[in-house]
């Protein structure tokens, strides 16, 4: 029997593989989708404080984490929601990513982060690797699997999240899902050496660039991109330009996109996407009250498995 | 005599007129640049550990922002630098952000976040405004001035930073310092609407139009633009561009721009320009050791208003 491997594609496709999903839930806490029973024992213990809410965001990743894992691919905790609250959410954040590892789910950080090398190299500290000591002992950062990051500043900005092993990948957004992507990303470029006819393009291949020659044995790279469900005639145009690019796909749901929308990126062998829900699983008990948040949430992810693979 | 203008322009400008200086100190501190005695002090109280880490950028940065402040527009913390650290660095940027307030020097915080609207509303409560509480009370955020953003998403994730009043503003990156930044930012578009033929004049004419009627007393809008000191002829067109958007310059110094680069985009009455210089003033310490670290950043930071106020 082959070693499992270590690189990051592969170690996502095997928990594809294990739990039969392409779902990714995004762990995007906010107080307005936290239950009241969370509420209460926050407040009770720390106030309205933000303390408060970041003791509330971690017990609601737990029980969610709990009730999801083994049922979907991966988590994707939203950075924005827990830097709201500070160093306090900040510190449930990265409890929260302990907690998923600590259950076997895999963690896609949505930080969206992107600057010039030096200081994209200490992104890549903070969230996936390790940071330099003041004399010699390296600090472990958050230990996400992946980081989204913003590819605005080309290759110098990017190159440094890859490592050796590729133990740890980036998506890198190229078409995203909201409605206002088309005002930079839609742009028709001067067709150049490349062939790219958009701006998005013209990102889609630098992506394609940047993860060739770092293929897991699945076949797909450490470096992914983002592309939104909204927009599946692009996913479509997009997957002829990077074939071996694993999509993470937002917009599935609330935000609009249908289960067709969200898996018009697959690859031919019917895999390459992970497609993210989240006000739609974790604040499914706001819909479905009875028999609690957690199994609401569970309820709502099985249902989103059923949707995307009777298209698989 | 009129009162003071709380608009956040207006505000920066009067920190320009008051301290006769264009330089913004980028506090990007690391573990390699901080002064043997910061690093025993923090090592003895707390190991080599985040808390180590985190506690002894406090202090220098402490230090740094007593021997600047008045002499310098702003400073520029870089939120990849404590993030790397865990929630113990993030404790250190607000506390240093707190600090600066306390200083009366404006801060621009650089995360360059970029997300889409409701991600980008969590990103404005956490660095220039206030997130909701459990119940109803308003928990304040870091407290910046401004804050660095990405547009590739388009104008849904910028319009959430802007407040009512202009009390914050946002720095958009348009063309960034670093040597791979034309891989996309250089591209050549197809000349639609707006004219622009390149990735970074459309950028630039999207910043322009979401600053339009937002102007403070000093003509300055609160939606700025982040444009390298290392491409001065692409600066200079930018300007034309955006002829009321202050420019905050990264590149001055370490990364090889000059002072007439980092001008290049002064507007006809001498202003509108910020110029960044980090390493140069806050690792001054290294080059100079005799008189102190604090003492040989302020040395710096003088030479480097000479050198900027010599061509205004």
């Amino acid at each position: 029997m082959a070693a499992m491997s270590d690189h990051v594609a592969d170690r996502l496709h095997a928990a594809i593989t294990a739990s039969g999903s392409l779902a990714c839930v995004g762990l995007d806490p906010r107080p307005s989708l936290l239950p009241p029973s969370v509420v209460e024992e926050a407040l009770a213990r720390h106030g309205d404080t933000a303390d408060g809410v970041a003791s509330a965001f971690l017990a609601f990743n737990r029980g969610l984490i709990d009730a999801i894992a083994g049922a979907c691919a991966a988590i994707k905790p939203q950075a924005a929601c827990y830097e709201a609250y500070g160093w306090q959410g900040m510190r449930a954040l990265i409890e929260t990513v302990a907690y998923a590892h600590g259950r076997g789910v895999p963690v896609i950080l949505d930080g969206k982060r992107g600057d010039i090398g030096s200081t994209a190299e200490h992104y890549q500290q903070a969230y996936l690797g390790a940071a330099p000591g003041l004399r010699t002992s390296a600090i472990p950062g958050c230990g996400a699997d992946w980081l989204t990051i913003n590819g605005y500043l080309g290759g110098d900005g990017v190159l440094p999240f890859r490592d050796a092993q590729a133990r740890h990948g980036v998506f890198v957004l190229v078409k995203t899902s909201n409605a206002s992507s088309g005002e930079l990303q839609d742009r028709s470029l001067q067709v150049g050496a490349d062939g790219a006819t958009s701006v998005m393009q013209a990102m889609a291949l630098l992506v394609a660039g940047w993860g060739a020659s770092r293929r897991g044995s699945c076949g797909l790279s450490d470096v992914g991109a983002v592309v939104g469900a909204t927009y599946p005639d692009q996913a479509r145009e997009l997957r002829r330009l990077m074939p071996d690019t694993l999509f993470l796909v937002p917009g599935y749901g609330a935000q609009g996109g249908s289960a067709a929308d969200a898996l018009a990126g697959l690859r031919p062998q019917g895999d390459g996407v992970l497609v993210n829900s989240s006000r739609g699983i974790i604040a499914a008990w706001q819909k479905h009250p009875s028999g609690g948040w957690a199994a609401a949430a569970r309820g709502a992810l099985d249902a989103m498995n059923r949707d995307l693979n009777r298209l698989r």
